[in-house]
């Protein structure tokens, strides 16, 4: 090594002792010819006096973010002098001698702590952002994250297994990025949104308990905080039921917020319902910090004499003190719901006395402004929002001003960790309502994704009532964040062409794209599901970081640029004509002309 | 749990407990109404009897690989009836329930031991393929290859980071595999030939200590054993010199063949210079299991009439005991060095007498035939082979024949574990010379990769003579298998320059190209290096196994084509056209109309 110790590992039991040092000058002061230097490494920041005359000399051209090595003896700091706030606070180095390792050109950004620079050129300059504490502090504890997660897995026998991703398109809700097979001109390779069917597969094959922290690809119209490359914990296991694969979850989440965040989760942690968290919090992701639950009204305003309110629903959602808001803020209520796409955010306000007022209040019958404040559980001086017209965009308005009440008034404890297990979803969502890229062409697509099996009740049936059916599926949410999610899945090839479908996909569509899936399933399958945790989320949570990009050391931006690479790039038309890119396939089975060939007969076999 | 215990973990102790076992009908005995089943799971194998009626009748059904789930109790077997092959071989359980969880199509192939099949059906059916014994160690072997890795360096306080896969082109050698970008037509993405760019910019950026079990992408023109995407452990160090990075593989080797092989490397692993390797194994990757030196003969035969071995170089390798191979054996190895792409090997056969023979003896003058065995080292009754011409060609020629005497003279033991670390290679080789895609267009290309130091010795030289310039590069070589590559990397932008200067790649190319690399080297890069262990062979060495095929959950056949999935596959004409595949790229940058704008200024900032 070229240097003896680490900077921030000194301490006043080296003093005396001679030491070489190697690092960045992180500030540099000057004090009537003795010059002063922080020497950061990734230990931590040690004081370096350069004392006599030519040492003096030769640091005074030392800059910001210059790579120096440094050898010197340590010493205790000058009573008074000590610096109670560093590690190293008890002692300087006196430099003896100065190597300049690498020079720095003045920074594009200053590294502070408290930068206010555009991220962008924080992620151009992404390895000076990294020099930052902070960006250093989660790089190292995304670290931990993956050593405790593996830890707990190992220690309940799972096996590591990686799984391509050169492959054929697994169909789960989003595009697929493909590339040209240029050794089969014609033919093309697609990332995996996730690794499920090989997991699935692995299973079939008797590995019973599987894990990987996988990198996955989703082709999106990148959303606000979305990577098109992220990566989940991935989990799947044999002979399971539901409630060992929550049991396996809540102690892999246990042991990182133990270690990480020192935050001992209550287990078991609560589970509710898909049908309760969407009555209750208009939401599949509900935010648990704080109370304040949706009040259904559709009964209530059955008879009612305002139009609006002659709807399939009816809701509302309380905002505490929210009568004295001034016109201005009710008004921004207003914008803020239209951004969402809804036509406005209806209100009333109760009095201190109890009256009703708001533009609301009028168009309602006596009856119903007599029983109101009770029904929805408002007090005088509250604010009670309603939405109606269809169920579910009504209610993830008042879900989403749910969340804005709970910021506005301060109703969310930001050092709270709330978790819960949200169960029983829907198998089936209307394609209509879906936001991702719907699997097959039918009425319906699937709201985990096509190999999620029904739970015992709708085993038999859940193609007879696609609408009602509900899947053996757990998503498990901390803080109004959905971290995870997984299922019980199809073991079973009829099922599984049984939901095929219901999807819309043939049988002969499905043999042509899941094929090898079904294939599988001939040979004694065993029962099995599993779970994939988002660990870009669960990085970010646990790190307290404000983004995704945070927690990832080279993050795109949006788009899917890279700011620091400048990738995607153009290709020469050399390469284009190398890859294959627009050569057309064989007529013939993409498989003609190489070593194998597809067994077709196989059960006639063995 | 469907199980109360694992069909493996059955001891006497459980006799008299009722348990559920689940897993596959690994072979059913009739045994006069009595049928016998060995019931497998991951763990291990328990016998199952059915002796009652309805239980024998019911599992009269069972056919091989069927998934059951079966309730019993735990009986000792009947003495003299023990299996002491097996772990659970004092019990049996006599079943009183069978649930049959999945039954299975008569096999494409049987699950035995010892496999006749073809390796395309296998990997067709990979996961009946994994249910064998031997695959589904491996599997494990391999997860535990990782943990002990994993362990060993977050033990050094190494950060394992994510690097991106979505990105561009790392030249190392290969072609890139590339992705379209929907979301800026006409761009592409490339997949990594390894994070090497992206660990170094972690080093700029301070971590100092990184590592990554990473997926890697080569489109190469698959030679036999290679993978489209393969892995590595890859590993960075800041403020090092090459002992520190070697020192620190070798703890990594040494701890996994220690807890994998049962065999302890002797520490430090023996170095040879690349140029000793060479001359004397004709090779960069020895295998050290054997003697068997090439011995170089230009001198020797300096004035020889010989015309044949009036050449550049001419060497000899022994093959003891070779006399007396018959005529038919002399000729296949002329075949032999004719598919390789010699003229043949020439021979002498050394007489237990001492005299020589065969067709080139006759050609060699007195003198030389005089000293011919004792200069090669051959005593009576051995073969020696000499190639002639260029010194690469005719060492590689030689080092490939003393590898095939190794194996036909039974000179190696194939339990011995030889480990040794190739140093001080070239930095540079003429581009005709290279197996691999050259970088840049000159008429040098880079040994390792265009981003690896001088050593001390030619830090300021090296590109004044090329061809002699030493690299500060270290591969390790375990029984003649490069399991490991790394080099102290350049750090400096004007010496990046230069290296590329030689390979042909000018400064506009270069920045271009690798501008993101020579920008973030102007502000304060620290030394550093690194190496990357080639984790698949590696797998492959510890696991016994015979192929890279076998050590990976689902490879690629030949031509990268994917026997399960049936990848690469042709896609639609609406995936085509909504991907951006024929888009042209914007004429202005690519970087136009997106949130982030390359900031070109920077070094004016700050």
């Amino acid at each position: 090594m070229m240097r003896t110790h680490e900077a921030g590992s000194l301490r006043a039991g080296h003093a005396g002792q001679t030491v070489t040092l190697t690092g960045w000058v992180a500030r540099r002061r000057d004090h009537g010819g003795v010059i002063f230097i922080d020497l950061r490494d990734a230990s931590g920041v040690s004081q370096v006096v350069f004392r006599e005359g030519e040492m003096a000399e030769r640091a005074h051209r030392l800059r910001a973010e210059f790579c120096v090595r440094v050898t010197g003896e340590v010493v205790r700091r000058p009573e008074g002098n000590e610096n109670p706030e560093i590690a190293t606070g008890e002692i300087e180095v006196t430099a003896t001698d100065l190597e300049v390792l690498s020079e720095a050109a003045p920074l594009p950004f200053p590294l502070d702590e408290h930068l206010e620079v555009g991220e962008e050129i924080r992620l151009k300059h992404r390895y000076l952002d990294l020099r930052r504490a902070e960006p250093a502090r989660i790089m190292r504890m995304r670290s931990e994250i993956n050593r405790i997660a593996r830890e707990v897995l190992h220690g309940r026998d799972f096996v590591e297994v990686e799984t391509p991703t050169m492959t054929r398109s697994t169909p789960e809700g989003a595009r697929d990025f493909l590339i040209p097979a240029r050794l089969q001109p014609g033919n093309w390779y697609a990332l995996p949104q996730s690794p499920q069917l090989f997991k699935q597969l692995l299973m079939v094959g008797g590995l019973e308990r599987y894990f990987q922290i996988a990198r996955c690809y989703r082709d999106e119209d990148f959303r606000a905080d979305r990577q098109p490359e992220f990566t989940q914990l991935d989990i799947e296991m044999s002979f399971v039921e539901q409630d060992d694969v929550i049991e396996l979850g809540e102690q892999i989440l246990a042991s990182l917020w133990s270690g990480l965040a020192g935050y001992e989760i209550p287990r078991p942690v609560p589970r509710m319902t898909y049908a309760d968290a969407m009555a209750k919090y208009g939401t599949d992701k509900p935010d648990l910090r704080f109370g304040l639950e949706l009040t259904e009204m559709t009964e209530y305003f059955a008879d009612t004499p305002f139009r609006v309110f002659q709807a399939p629903y009816v809701g509302a959602v309380v905002m505490p003190g929210g009568a004295d808001q001034p016109r201005r803020q009710l008004d921004a209520w207003q914008d803020w719901a239209k951004q969402r796409g809804a036509k406005g955010l209806a209100y009333v306000l109760v009095g201190e006395d109890g009256t009703l007022s708001g533009p609301v209040a009028k168009n309602l019958s006596e009856t119903e402004r007599e029983g109101l404040a009770k029904a929805v559980g408002a007090n005088p001086g509250d604010c009670v929002f309603f939405a109606a017209g269809e169920r579910s965009s009504a209610r993830a308005l008042l879900g989403a001003a749910r969340l804005e009440i709970g910021e506005h008034c301060g109703l969310i404890d930001h050092d709270a960790w709330s978790f819960v297990w949200v169960v029983d979803a829907p198998m089936f969502e209307p394609i209509s309502e879906t936001e991702d890229v719907a699997v097959g062409t039918g009425r319906w697509t699937a709201v985990h994704h096509p190999f999620t099996a029904p739970n015992a009740e709708w085993a038999d049936t859940f193609d007879q009532d696609p609408e009602s059916a509900l899947a053996c599926a757990y998503d498990i949410v901390c803080n109004g964040n959905e971290i995870g999610g997984g299922s019980i899945r199809v073991h079973r090839s009829d099922v599984q062409r049984r939901v095929f479908n219901v999807l819309g996909i043939s049988d002969e569509q499905a043999q042509e794209k899941f094929g090898f899936l079904l294939e599988a399933f001939k040979y004694g399958p065993p029962p099995h599901g599993g779970i994939a945790f988002g660990w870009d989320r669960i990085c970010m949570l646990l790190a307290g970081a404000a983004s995704l990009r945070d927690v990832i050391a080279f993050p795109k931006s949006g788009g899917g640029y890279d700011p620091l690479t400048g990738a995607p790039a153009p290709i020469t038309a050399e390469q284009r004509k190398e890859a294959g890119v627009d050569a057309k396939p064989a007529a013939t089975k993409a498989t003609e002309g190489i070593s194998l060939q597809p067994q077709t007969v196989v059960e006639k076999q063995g």
